[in-house]
């Protein structure tokens, strides 16, 4: 039964999934619950902004030109003929020795060209008219905040395919974007396979372990932005699994099976993918963990066969199914960022082929540090725990030293890029 | 009205507040939910991983002694006594010239003390008996991954507060955690004020801007992993906000408004406070922006009257409030990670007080880099966009140019650290 695979670079096991892209639909969310999603339209300034000339400051609008004679020895004084708060409108138009009174984020009354601010003004009244006067002199534009200062009409602000995040959100209200038009969340199905898997809620038995993989996967999914439709277990017989995979492909854009893809004697998926006519794209990779990964498409679906190894299972995902995830959600930065790091630690293992490293990340003196994880070894689950990248150590190289740098490709990060190579 | 502050420094500020931090309650979720939560408990191994003594490979299980003989010329043969695949359990003990056909992830039989390669044994079968041999000598232990080799049990293996990633998610599962114990999420209030502001939904008028504030602070809650709701706006009327106010602190772990706290004419806040009993830990901050920023508790709860405009606004809540939702979520490292990094453009402005600069940040050969989001005026909603971490340029300080080192406060990571200072 042992089948004989030939092993292709990541590079090209990458390129191959890639040329199988596609863009997913669009849908329209209430801006409440817009956060996380990704932009499915470029965000452009509907309008200036400010939308109006405004004052930055609690204080007193008038004519700049009043003041010339202005000093320490000769106060001017000005009527104040109008009271405005932030929001309320002003109604009278400024002549000479007239002033409003204004607050903070309120518009500037038309004839007005400067606000000084409180502190530097004295007030009072006399016939219950209030009056103002100043002892210095003040130039034209002063403490005023320009209709389109920050922003002007049209301006391109925010590109298609980003994360919405609290900046971006309020940019959106600024807007006036009750709805927000997003990209609609691919749905993968994940199929967990093996008769030693025991479901999370039950106790230990000989020769069995709990299935983590499934669990591990749908977190990923989540952390990549898309929503998971979990199926249970694949049994170990043919005519049944077969059925089971043919009917979830009606409900899912992408399916991850975990497992069942060595050349073990009870592995079905090689077998299924065949009946199914699917077009496998490669069934081995030059690289650890995560060599016996097989990729196949069905129509306009992929079907991912990741290795049950749950560290072999967490770095296929991440390299070969986050990027597709990340195109289908309108992200043009649908790779993970990747970064030259220190290495904060030996790791004297040679590298036969290209190996990806669990590691984590510290900063000193605005310096990058990479460390292990933990245990490097392809099926230990505990070190995923404190994963936060990827070291990405070329085939053919002998083993790395604290020291030495290295590339990592960011976890975490929600901005990427849009190559998987080093850019 | 104009009310005399004294501002104090921003470490001050913290301080004041911290000491008023809780840690909020604990509740169980299902594992399927638990993701981005905090876990409220230190996970720790429940039993050694692997619980058994298992194979990496698909291969045969043998006594190594067997093959002390075995060489290029001399191959060894073995009866095949048995065939397991993994979740199967070997229920055969082995003898001298017994071997079992195994695959990966079973469990070793007993007896047996090495696993060999399918792709180093020569199978054959006679009178339907399977028989496998090898041409080389094994170790004891050779292809065995021992039990508990991984984690021995009791190992502590996550600390309580940590964020439940993917990772995390798979060691959960492994230990048969179908209900997770975390940290209750506090419910944030919010309030807008201020007359000049429309709604999302309404069309731009003279005068009046949408409210960007709530929808931003909203999103930077969800970002902090803690719950909002949101009462609308507050009128510029003192009976009905009081009443407002006082009815929303029943509901509510933790209250913000934006706005109304500078010394305008329509501010209200200062006198709600001071008729809730509330104890002002200060009214003014040395910093910029937010320096009108007021924080108050009321027994348990803590009033946090953040600036209307809507950086100093963005900045208050990364700054004073969310390490007391960290800590409330039972994080040990309630603030955010505060790194060096090399400024990546000028920063020509003199630092009269503590300023937080709004930043984005690149790595360039394992050096991180902070580049300004935008222009850096406290009323610019923008920039807010692509912003990633707060520069903090000292008080006292001069201009920065391109090249000098800063600190920078990471506001997309989850890790932090214990103290507000430089670590």
């Amino acid at each position: 039964m042992a089948e004989m695979r030939k092993p292709i670079p990541v590079e090209e096991a990458i390129n191959r999934i890639w040329k199988r892209r596609i863009t997913g639909e669009i849908e329209h969310v209430s801006i409440r619950d817009c956060d996380n999603r990704r932009l499915a339209e470029d965000i452009v300034a509907k309008h200036p902004v400010p939308p109006f000339p405004k004052s930055p400051y609690d204080g007193f609008a008038f004519r700049s030109a009043d003041t010339i004679e202005a000093s320490r020895n000769n106060p001017v004084t000005f009527k104040v003929v109008e009271h405005i708060g932030a929001g309320q409108v002003p109604e009278k138009i400024l002549h000479k020795g007239e002033a409003t009174r204004i607050m903070t984020g309120a518009k500037i009354p038309d004839g007005a060209d400067c606000v000084a601010m409180f502190e530097i003004c004295q007030t009072y009244e006399e016939d219950n008219q209030s009056f103002m006067s100043i002892k210095r002199t003040m130039d034209s534009g002063q403490n005023i905040i320009g209709e389109g200062s920050e922003v002007a009409e049209g301006e391109e602000l925010i590109e298609k395919g980003t994360i919405i995040n609290p900046g971006i959100k309020a940019v959106l209200a600024t807007f006036g974007y009750s709805q927000v038009k997003v990209a609609k969340k691919p749905v993968i199905g994940v199929i967990a396979t093996g008769t030693e898997l025991l479901d999370v809620g039950e106790e230990l038995q000989p020769g069995k372990i709990r299935n983590s993989n499934a669990y591990m996967i749908e977190s990923q999914i989540i952390r990549a932005g898309a929503d998971y439709k979990y199926f249970g277990k694949l049994e170990d017989k043919f005519d049944s699994s077969y059925d089971m995979i043919n009917e979830i492909l009606n409900e899912v854009d992408i399916l991850i099976t975990t497992g069942g893809v060595s050349v073990g004697d009870f592995d079905l998926m090689p077998a299924i993918y065949e009946k199914l006519g699917a077009d496998v794209l490669f069934n081995k990779v030059a690289m650890r963990p995560g060599s016996v990964t097989t990729v196949a498409t069905n129509g306009e679906k992929i079907l991912y066969g990741l290795s049950g190894n749950p560290s072999a299972c967490y770095v296929g995902f991440e390299l070969f199914v986050r990027p597709i995830v990340q195109h289908y959600l309108h992200n043009s930065h649908a790779f993970q960022r990747r970064v030259k790091a220190i290495l904060g630690d030996d790791f004297p293992k040679p590298n036969p082929f290209t190996r990806f490293v669990r590691c984590y990340l510290l900063y000193e003196n605005s310096r990058l540090y990479a460390k292990l994880a933990g245990i490097d070894k392809s099926n230990v689950v505990t070190s995923l725990a404190h994963t936060s990248g990827l070291m990405v150590l070329p085939g053919g190289t002998r083993g790395f030293k604290a020291g030495d740098e290295a590339d990592v490709l960011l976890l975490d990060d929600q901005q990427g890029q849009p190559e998987f190579k080093t850019i």
